[in-house]
């Protein structure tokens, strides 16, 4: 891939030489990546780039702009141009715009599609979002069993040009139920006029059923090696396929949406810098408000043990150090859990199995940290003598308490994420700073209950 | 796809019966992706349904299986079984199985091919990990511009079986330099006598170098719309392909990377019921050692302070509630920050723009809960009558602090993994968990210092 800012320098040259040959030439010999990268940085000029474009290649660049140079680019079409941008898109990537574009444009635009092309998109906007129903297109090439291939190659010669993909056939029956699919390889490599469909047909396919889930869709790409999917409905009809290219953008979108939750955010569903700086504020402070009335109850539990508190004031000083330890080891459980049920590693039957090496890591980590805590503690009496003459039993309560949250944190960080499954509710939505909270408040309690173990008849 | 349970229930039954020619067609009949799952969940029978597959289908399953289990299956094979299947496998995926077992099976593994696939994989084992010459296969076709399309077809037919994808064929020169790729639907649908392939050929092509980062494919892919990408070498040589089926792995693989280190563990790189306790227990100790060291500045902080919360005993009760919602603040802005770096939303160099957000999302979030957190000391004043006196003053303190701390974990959440990019960081590694041990010291000084601001003379 060539460097945006050498083909931005060309282009801006040739567009102050007003030398539109060769801004032509130069645009048609890009790649659509490329001229896409150009719209961005200067969009100034898209309906200059888009007028050098053929149709297809027009097309191609369109479909990977961003959503908010595509809602532009359609504003300032003429109606003509529209509508034939519009009835040309594959139905599965006019439903995926349509989707993301406010409804007051999708009337508009649905208005000007031809009555075929009108009926095909509000069909498929018909299905439940997030649903494969959105995903497929309805282009593909079907064939009967006992056509040869010689008739199926012609066919696609005839055909062929609407189809979203010839990499993969379908095979029907006279009622359009899906019988089987066929890479367009295994019809390359046999003899045209002598073999027939049913003779390349082994019974074995993969369909997806239009109310699937979109994201369960990659997992079944990957793990039965597919460039394409067969839709089917309730009654076995091929209505659809979905192509790989757009599950990797269903991936890619679900990821930015599992990151996002997982940091205490609504998904944003919009680039971080173009969203409205109040949506943003909007989408952020719903959970951090939510985590913050759950946090005041660290100034109940506090407040419960002030007594404690105004005897042993040392005992404030490490109230940071253990809270946040027994956050930092429950926002990792939680991570670890969660990202492990999404790849189906552990299921919630499995909770005994993860409880049981959360319950030894969280031992083992917690003795870690109540170690050096310990050492801390010690050490630093003797260079600073802060902690007087109670130190080693200060020491004591500091690293038993590590080991309390510690151990406490394993096991809410990754309980609560199944829990949070198995009833019905995501995992990912803010598992990790909920869990953080939960152990900022247990975790008062389990300090101070050690405090009172150690120090009783000491400090307290 | 058919539910798993019902599977193993007739697949079990079938074992009990001793059902041998039952057993062979229901296998079969099944898909691969199901064959694995028989597998998966039942073990002990491994090698009994790999002798009903045929040697294409059994590769296919095998490439699909956990890695444990592909690790035993190679152990239980005579050596002319396992000898017969790494031949047989295609580069990219023997690749990838080598590049996941331990050193010394791989040195076995590889001694066991002939000396053509021998040097085939030592080549591909030679790239650096995560580059996408790991990725590739050599197996693909290529024709020359003068060709008449009836001559590719018959070359297909011919030497197509061998090959990964026919979905895309390549165009070379007699140096073997790249010069174009065609998609084979093209080739179907001219006339195959009277077409010849520079006939087909526009010039635009996109493709990968062998050591180019594999986390950057993806993206070449959904922007270009491509089953399978050429790979060359520095001096435009066809040395391989890309197929996008590898690629959903890739992406896969580092979403869960990503994931794991955004929570504060290393990446697995192992199921987590799989990998042995102690190893995940080390993955995971790393950081919390680091940010359990980090954190005891908090202790440290609070005995700078000492002699305030000695006087003001209530100031200790907010400590847990003010670093907390610094710290969700943090790693909220972190992570919001550190997906649109990954996206490519923004860049270091929109680091002002950014900024600029985050104090203004900053300044109204940070009100928000300074409002509540003022409310909830006022009112609970009215009720328990907890704070005395100087509630409205403790009120302020509170409110304004919340103000500060949350400001500063926006700007901190931000800004941190940016400066670790330009430093030429990993921005993913531990931001979050880290900005929030950092927002926790810092957190307690912006606290302690607007307590002095507003409870000097009254207080303190």
């Amino acid at each position: 891939m060539e460097d945006v800012k050498v083909l931005i320098d060309r282009v801006e040259k040739l567009i102050e030489l007003d030398a539109v040959a060769e801004l032509h030439e130069f645009i048609n010999d890009s790649n659509i990546s490329d001229i896409a990268e150009l719209i961005n940085e200067m969009p100034e000029h898209t309906l200059r780039f888009f007028n050098q474009l053929d149709f297809q290649r027009a097309l191609a660049v369109f479909r990977i702009l961003d959503i908010n140079i595509q809602e532009e680019l359609l504003k300032s079409l003429s109606s003509h141009q529209l509508v034939q941008l519009l009835n040309d898109m594959p139905p599965d990537d006019r439903t995926a715009m349509l989707s993301e574009l406010p409804s007051h444009i999708v009337k508009d635009i649905i208005k000007q599609l031809n009555p075929e092309e009108r009926k095909i998109t509000l069909s498929l906007l018909g299905y439940p979002e997030e649903s494969v129903g959105r995903l497929m297109t309805p282009d593909y090439i079907d064939v009967e069993p006992d056509w040869t291939v010689a008739q199926v190659l012609t066919y696609i010669r005839d055909y062929g040009k609407s189809s979203e993909t010839i990499d993969v056939i379908y095979v029907t029956d006279e009622h359009g139920m899906l019988l089987d699919d066929i890479r367009i390889r295994d019809f390359l490599l046999v003899n045209p006029d002598s073999t027939y469909v049913k003779d390349l047909m082994d019974g074995r396919f993969i369909s997806l059923h239009v109310n699937d889930d979109q994201n369960e869709v990659a997992n079944v790409f990957q793990m039965n090696n597919r460039v394409a999917l067969p839709v089917v409905d309730d009654r076995n009809v091929l209505i659809g396929i979905v192509t790989i290219d757009d599950v990797l953008w269903v991936v890619e979108e679900e990821h930015t949406e599992d990151i996002q939750k997982m940091g205490g955010t609504e998904a944003l569903d919009e680039p971080y810098l173009e969203i409205p700086l109040l949506k943003l504020i909007k989408k952020r402070a719903g959970w951090l408000i939510v985590l913050f009335i759950g946090e005041m109850l660290t100034a109940t539990a506090m407040a419960y043990f002030q007594d404690e508190l105004s005897k042993a004031l040392v005992l404030a000083l490490f109230v940071p150090l253990i809270i946040s330890s027994g956050g930092n080891t429950g926002s990792q459980a939680s991570t670890l859990i969660i990202q492990a049920m999404a790849l189906g590693e552990i299921t919630v039957s499995d909770w005994w199995n993860v409880m049981r090496r959360e319950i030894l890591s969280g031992l083992i980590l917690g003795s870690l940290l109540g170690f050096i805590g310990f050492i801390r503690v010690v050490f630093w009496n003797m260079i600073f003598h802060s902690y007087g003459l109670h130190t080693i039993s200060i020491a004591y309560t500091v690293a038993f308490s590590l080991l309390g949250v510690v151990l406490w944190g394993t096991i809410t960080g990754s309980m609560f994420p199944m829990i949070l499954k198995k009833l019905g509710a995501d995992p990912a939505v803010s598992s990790a700073p909920f869990v953080a909270t939960m152990v900022d408040v247990t975790g008062l309690v389990i300090y101070f209950s050690v405090a009172l173990l150690f120090l009783k008849g000491i400090l307290l």
